[in-house]
């Protein structure tokens, strides 16, 4: 945050010791926050001089009024949701945005930045595709003089802004839930990729597994593609080693269905016998039997913040311009997939 | 089908007795069509003349290489499956393609055709808002001379192509399913939009009624936003009355995901006291327990055809175009929630 020379809706949030998400859901009007809340958010906005309106004035050297986004995929649940964070912000600016998927495919990576500026767009907010690993293209958008802003798939070999969550600490914080829940011996389903999220999804659970004295078994951190079949696999392989765990932690949503589903079939209890939790907050995951506890990437706050920083850097355009940081802390919600205890 | 010049999967599909979606897996090599089939695609593929490939080299004329889809919102399962299904054609073509969400604004939906303009894409493909009753946005784009093809959400009031499903059919088949699992009281959840879908799967529900001599009783007709919480109010309600139905049908999944909750919530058993069905095949449906009977919309192929339709304008471009309408057929994908007799 030490770069930092405008106010975010993160400001407003770690002012009034509320989440981002709520920052940004009493901004726009959302029935779900109280009236009370809503006061006190537009009364912290004043006092920190939060001005997104006046964003609006400073766009008149725009060409297209056209952004384009760039996603992996918009297909799955999350970078569906940071795409409408994005609109909320851009539409109220008069900006249109435009989606293009990758499909991780670094061939179409290049291409669709090529087929955005040749389209005249203002700018690009984009999520690196999983395979990339040069980033000529985006220099190109450099180069052209366009602002770039990257969210959740970074990197540190552009000098733009960039707005991530915490996966560590999220994981830490739900591996210590189950800890608290009475569990000692924890599985993790991981994933095989040298992805950061995962290597640190890992790193939070082996730190919450060491910091309350728990010793760390390489039997029970089982990999595969973490879709629903992957995990049906690991759970299958933790049948077979013999002594089921009590708890299995999984890096995804659909891994710890899979564990689930396995599980109902063979007649084990859950939580009571082995408490879950997954990862992403897919919708499904209120929906499964029993409710699943999961964390929540504050998708839609991650794309409000990531237009921010975008139309911050606009704005400022040929002046100077300090690419910015942010890190977002991911929600741990608690289902009874993993409420032992009642 | 009696305009057409042009074979497409939908031809195919029709030779071999197969679903379309089954022929578009087969062109794509995908791995879950066996050998056996994917040899009799390939086979009635050349005895129709089916080419695909010839279109590429008819499309020097083009621009920029870039379609526009618009989307009433690019994070519903179904919307998102439909552009995927148009990026699968349009990328063996060279295409990039470009997505805007209108989020079912009328004002949205008309600056985003400026904007695509602007951005000198070569050809729109769209579903067309809930709100929107004027076209002249869409009459610019065929003043314009580029191609339009409409998906799902059709009109009349335009004559371009249009690829459609049979709600109807598939709302009678269902019914029809569940008339058969022993099921007498009926219920059936819809919305009291006029918008043509839900009108046409109230008329296949009374028309499966109708036709297996069950009396029409319009108690049993409940009408809410059809989203969760819709779902459980209209469950509600249905317990207010008194007797319960043995069956609800909703024309939504999320609709139907609400009465399971509020029928598991009061100790109902599923499907043994009330069977249960919804409609549109979300992700979330084949994780519930008991798993969700629904219809699968077929957005996959809905979203090949579209784009074949689009390419084979485009290649027609100033000779004379004839549109064509297609409509698809959903599939009826039957779980335990309607399994009355196991």
């Amino acid at each position: 945050m030490a770069t930092k020379t405008k106010i975010t809706i993160q400001d407003i949030a770690e002012k009034l010791n509320i989440t981002a998400s709520t920052v940004s859901r009493a901004l726009n009007n959302n029935p779900r926050i109280s009236e009370e809340t809503r006061k006190a958010v537009l009364k912290a906005a004043k006092q920190l001089n939060y001005q997104p309106n006046n964003i609006a004035a400073a766009l008149r050297n725009g060409k297209s009024h056209i952004i384009g986004v760039i996603v992996p995929t918009a297909d799955r649940t999350f970078f569906a949701s940071v795409v409408r964070g994005i609109e909320e912000i851009a539409n109220k600016l008069n900006y249109k945005v435009i989606i293009c998927q990758t499909y991780d495919s670094y061939e179409k990576e290049v291409q669709t930045i090529d087929a955005l500026l040749s389209a005249r767009v203002d700018g690009i907010i984009a999520s690196i595709g999983k395979n990339t690993e040069n980033f000529s293209h985006y220099k190109k958008v450099l180069a052209s003089g366009l602002p770039l802003v990257l969210f959740d798939r970074t990197t540190d070999q552009l000098d733009v802004s960039q707005v991530g969550i915490n996966d560590y600490l999220a994981s830490y914080k739900i591996v210590e839930h189950l800890i608290k829940e009475g569990c000692t011996r924890i599985a993790h389903f991981t994933s095989p990729k040298k992805i950061s999220i995962f290597r640190e999804r890992l790193r939070g659970y082996t730190d919450a597994l060491q910091d309350n004295g728990i010793p760390f078994d390489e039997n029970l951190v089982i990999s595969s593609n973490l879709q629903l079949e992957g995990g049906r696999q690991s759970m299958e392989k933790l049948f077979e080693a013999g002594e089921l765990p009590d708890a299995i932690f999984s890096a995804s949503d659909y891994g710890a269905m899979g564990a689930m589903q396995v599980l109902k079939e063979r007649g084990v209890a859950i939580p009571d016998r082995v408490a879950l939790a997954g990862f992403s907050n897919e919708p499904f995951t209120s929906f499964t039997d029993p409710p699943l506890t999961t964390v929540d990437q504050l998708s839609l706050t991650m794309g409000n913040i990531t237009a921010e920083l975008f139309f911050e850097q606009f704005k400022l355009k040929d002046k100077k311009f300090v690419p910015q940081r942010t890190v977002l802390m991911p929600e741990i919600i608690i289902r009874k997939s993993s409420l032992k205890k009642g």
